[in-house]
């Protein structure tokens, strides 16, 4: 993805393997501060993973991949760095996905550097892929909507909701982007504005509270989401008010993509019932930045995930082509 | 209301009319800091309304009334204040209304100073009975679910949507109140939970993103919210957000309702369509407290209210009792 600071425009991904180590972009920070995260063992990568110095499901996925490379390099037992690595977090299945790919590669004695590098570029060519797909449903002049960030920050380079945005904007088609905030983190807020910033695409940041209305004033042709977790039925679970704006969007009859490459899908899950939801710390609600907006001694509650029911959504954008819900079923 | 602050607990109004001058809660500054803002001209009158010192329909309404009676005790000229103050906010009817009353008060001889107080009281004794003929719909172990605040601060003391809840919490019925936070300036995270708090009702805040979350898990029974201007067709304006929040209730088969005094109807108001919707700064988007939370040079678009189609209200809670969308023509 392109990163520019002062007059320098860099192209880098979200988080790559050194020798004996795994750097990230460090997402908490920006878009104030860009600075990179470097994790030497174990656990300051669970930390990473834990703590959101890296988020969304893809680049979970390739941290989890590139930790167990680190286990390998460092003499670390695997079995155990699986355990630790999967203790971070619940809801993305890529997480579980990238640590059982590694562990497959591992017992047919592979190098985990070489594996884990390997799935991680399966992941940006299924993410480059996707936007080549989605970007033929995009016409010049379009509103596109998105929630959180499913950027190249969430999935290495590319993203999965904003590849076709870029691949679009790349072919020459004017289009403008609604960014939800996506509060409580506020992912759309500080990091799909910021990547969209770097690339040079046309959008504005609104509320989350906006975006019904948008849809209702006929501003949003499509909404494009990441998923982090796709059950069979096509129920999927994603960013915390995913579910809101695809009721909004079937109520007002604007398509509603999902765009996912491979590992979001889960085989063993039958439907949404079957997705474990994380609930963060309440002071992600209470506070922002250092600001506290509730009165002392009040309550939040803090779902991070919500699940969207396979009837709302128009088709999955994957790197084989569109997916309607009911189709999941045959393709795994 | 009831003002908690250390172990002393009073009883005020969000607002009053003293000699001279016009004194309000300081909403700007809740939770944080408790502190009351004197408008001792039009000028600081017409600051109040417009930076949201005081915000919420009717105690913009009453604000109105006494900057009219501030004005004929002041010898200014009633033509050019009433100017002055229908000029500082566009979506909210009891604007409009607060200052024709005192119009057609001064025209007939009125000391505006008895009148506007005689305003004020009444709105207080609408919301009061908003409150008792609306808490017959909350059963005991009922979640209600509310957007912004519609609580004594925006209306001089009982609310509108928060009067029910009160109403049914000193009844004795157990209740759990579902505030959302309501972005972007957070009425619901910094008023309606301070109100809530002072009152000792059990609630937690939520992320806008969660409330639908919520209703799909059935634990949200009603939804009661305030509104800014209510037209004939029964579309109504409230915050921003209130759209998403019918639509999502309507979807899960939740009873929506909305809570308004007379002074909130515009018989004027054919429909939706005519109903001016107010774009505040981008500021708000962009920052919150004084954390920037997106990029430099970003766009965010920042409308404060939305329309809500009648289709999505189970019925208007007035002061006369339950009222169907259907019947507003023939109250008016």
């Amino acid at each position: 993805m392109k990163v520019r600071s002062g007059r320098r425009t860099r192209d880098i991904p979200a988080l790559w393997y050194e020798p004996r180590k795994v750097v990230f972009i460090d997402q908490r920070l920006l878009p104030a501060t860009f600075r990179l995260y470097e994790a030497r063992s174990l656990r300051q990568l669970a930390f990473a993973i834990k703590e959101m110095v890296v988020r969304g499901a893809p680049a979970i996925g390739a941290a989890a991949a590139f930790g167990m490379a680190l286990a390998q390099e460092t003499g670390a037992d695997l079995g155990k760095a699986a355990e630790l690595i999967r203790g971070t977090r619940p809801t993305a299945y890529d997480l579980f996905y990238g640590v059982e790919c590694m562990l497959k590669a591992a017992s047919e004695g592979k190098d985990l550097r070489e594996a884990s590098r390997a799935y991680a570029e399966d992941i940006v060519g299924q993410c480059h892929r996707i936007g080549i797909h989605g970007a033929r449903l995009i016409q010049s002049g379009n509103g596109v909507l998105t929630h959180c960030n499913a950027g190249a920050l969430a999935t290495i380079d590319w993203g999965t909701a904003l590849a076709p945005i870029r691949v679009a904007h790349n072919a020459g088609k004017k289009l403008f982007v609604f960014v939800d905030e996506t509060r409580p983190r506020l992912q759309g807020a500080r990091l799909t504005s910021w990547e969209l910033q770097n690339e040079g695409i046309p959008h504005a940041v609104i509320a989350d509270n906006a975006a019904g209305h948008f849809m209702a004033r006929h501003e949003v042709d499509l909404c494009i989401v990441g998923a982090d977790r796709i059950a069979v039925s096509g129920d999927f679970a994603n960013k915390i008010g995913t579910y809101e704006k695809a009721v909004l969007a079937k109520e007002n009859g604007i398509p509603f993509y999902v765009a996912a490459p491979a590992s979001t899908f889960d085989r063993r899950t039958r439907d949404g019932r079957g997705i474990p939801i994380e609930e963060r710390s309440e002071n992600e609600v209470h506070l922002v930045g250092r600001t506290r907006v509730t009165p002392r001694g009040a309550m939040a509650w803090n779902p991070a995930f919500d699940v969207t029911p396979a009837r709302y959504v128009t088709a999955f954008m994957t790197e084989k082509g569109l997916l309607p819900p009911a189709r999941i079923r045959d393709e795994l």
